[in-house]
């Protein structure tokens, strides 16, 4: 198969991880006779550096005549506390997810056993945690429009906007993974005070006959911030909105004390996309000593789900959990073993898969 | 003192845990020599269907009148799965913040050293958490206008609105709580997203000079989502906007472990207004078996934050912990001892009060 791949490396952390992603995106490609064919472009900050566009026009270009893409992470704390400056990082990430329309991410949460003992959570509560949020990445508060200040800059407003197309899609995508699962879909949104929460659960109720053999359950976003820490074995596709996604993925990242080890996919319109869910980490940039595990994890998301290559996933998955199986994991899960480098974690899983 | 109060017992298990506390307030008004006055008015689901309006008009003129309002909890299931219900019992929750004003909702979260093992968290994390959650309770995408549906109802949308004013006042009472605390004040928003949070930070950037004793923090929610959960203790004092704080108060109180034990303060422009965090608990109505701590310890709220009464408030929480150590507990904080009454716990405080 022919896998044509764009490849963003991105801030801090992200060229690091990147570098070894990639070294396992070939190797894998080689080992099941695929031809890989590969291009970078910059985003984020290094963009900004660059070009003075965090998404440039030349990287969308090669993003949408890719298969997938492959993203590391974006952000740098100098831009993180200037309120008024013009250019963000972030807004490249924003302009990439809307003009690719990105509409669906998908973050599969789940417990490795060597790690429990990480968990903030009790033990008891974490073992066998194995959970789905999909989040809305496309629509509501961060694309509504109007948004801004007023003239005298003392008052500002933003707009959350939703639409029947934009909610079914998602909300079909969530039970069609549902069947796949354990045949659970958990809605969340904020109805008993929103108006675009109201259409969600509207249509939720809609759909959700269509899928008898899937249960429904419905949550406000208040109550599941408590259920993900009180139960979060109690999830197995939850699905919501963009900013409550935004808060609830990251909570829910974080229960198996494994946020390094977490991939994401955002299933796109034009193409899909693939990144760790930990950001770009800069206090560690440049040092070799980050995880790269999430990384490596999202290339095998991306042949599943990309190119729906299930074997080539699943061997990428074997070599992780034998790399922490064997110890040979960087410092934030070395836990008093030795603590490898990043570059050394992904040269023995690319020796391993070899 | 003359000790003048509104009496709002609500929904579900509303009325029970309302009993004990009318019970406690009148035994330490008696003990301390005030003259308590108190009148009860409906609001919430049992308002809906004597009146029709969740929030009636002789409900909001005895709030009025009155120097603090003791509020039970609201909402019932019967309104909740349906998106279209005309009126629901959280309207008037929500008319009751704006038209009092109760432009900041207070939730001090602490841990309770006999009930630590209940916590979902390890033990060594949740140790000595002592943190202050500030929601914005009157401005946001609560309130924001236009708020609704385009004509078709295939489009939803709400606005989220501040103004300066609105984040001075609460930025204000944030610093001030933090001086009599630990002195650090973390300001949570979206800012590399949405314009308001822009707004929140920038002012908070202003604001953060004039208390030089204090040391101010900024986070994205996703990230404070994160840390609440992974490192509690680093929280002293946290502000937030409306939607925001809905979500990561919420958050905070189970991480404690003592979600029925948290009371809060709303503190408003023409009265304030003290309730438990847990709400109206449906499944309890009316069985005897909830938990009137948090209710109780509204009260100790009241005395303290409404009438500045420091001595009645401390006796209350003394009455509290006396129960708990000797274990005059509910069944969900009983853990294998024997459960007692909703009531007998009520009794049992004002006894020791007495
Ligand atoms: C960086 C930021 C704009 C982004 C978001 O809010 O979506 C991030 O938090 C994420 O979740 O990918
Ligand atoms: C019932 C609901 C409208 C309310 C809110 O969202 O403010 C509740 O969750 C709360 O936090 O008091």
């Amino acid at each position: 198969m022919k896998l044509n791949i764009a490849v963003l490396p991105g801030d801090g952390i992200g060229p690091e991880i990147m570098k070894q992603a990639l070294n396992v995106t070939q190797t894998v490609s080689d080992k099941f006779h695929h031809e890989l064919s590969y291009q970078e472009a910059v985003v984020g900050a290094v963009a900004i550096d660059e070009t003075g566009d965090p998404y440039p026009a030349a990287t969308h270009a090669l993003c949408l005549k890719s298969d997938a893409v492959l993203f590391g992470a974006i952000g740098s704390p100098k831009y993180d506390n200037d309120p008024n400056a013009k250019v963000r990082p972030e807004q490249g990430l924003l302009k990439m997810r809307k003009s690719l329309g990105l509409f669906a991410n998908i973050r599969p949460v789940n417990t490795f056993p060597s790690l429990i003992h990480q968990s903030p959570l009790r033990a008891e509560l974490v073992e066998g945690v194995d959970l789905m949020c999909i989040r809305e990445l496309t629509g509501g508060m961060y694309f509504g429009r109007p948004q801004g200040r007023s003239e005298d800059g003392n008052t500002a407003y933003d707009t959350c906007i939703y639409t029947r197309e934009e909610i079914e899609r998602i909300l079909h995508l969530a039970y069609k993974f549902a069947r796949q699962r354990r045949k659970k879909v958990t809605v969340v949104d904020k109805a008993n005070v929103i108006a675009t929460s109201r259409l969600w659960r509207q249509i939720a109720q809609e759909i959700a006959p269509q899928y008898p053999d899937v249960e429904t359950d419905y949550l406000f976003v208040d109550n599941a911030a408590m259920r993900l820490i009180q139960w979060p074995r109690s999830f197995d596709v939850l699905v919501t909105e963009n900013l409550f996604g935004d808060i609830l993925t990251d909570e829910a990242s974080v229960i198996t004390g494994s946020l390094g080890m977490l991939p994401s996919a955002s299933i796109g319109l034009h193409t899909s996309l693939f990144e760790p869910i930990h950001g770009s980490y800069p206090q560690a940039a440049g040092k070799d000593i980050a995880n790269p595990l999430a990384m490596i994890l999202s290339v095998a998301l991306m042949f599943e789900y990309a190119f729906e290559l299930k074997d080539e996933g699943a061997l990428i998955r074997e070599a992780v959990n034998a790399s922490m199986e064997a110890g040979i994991v960087t410092e934030d899960i070395a836990e008093g073993g030795k603590a490898y480098k990043l570059s050394e974690v992904g040269a023995w899983i690319v020796e391993y898969i070899r």
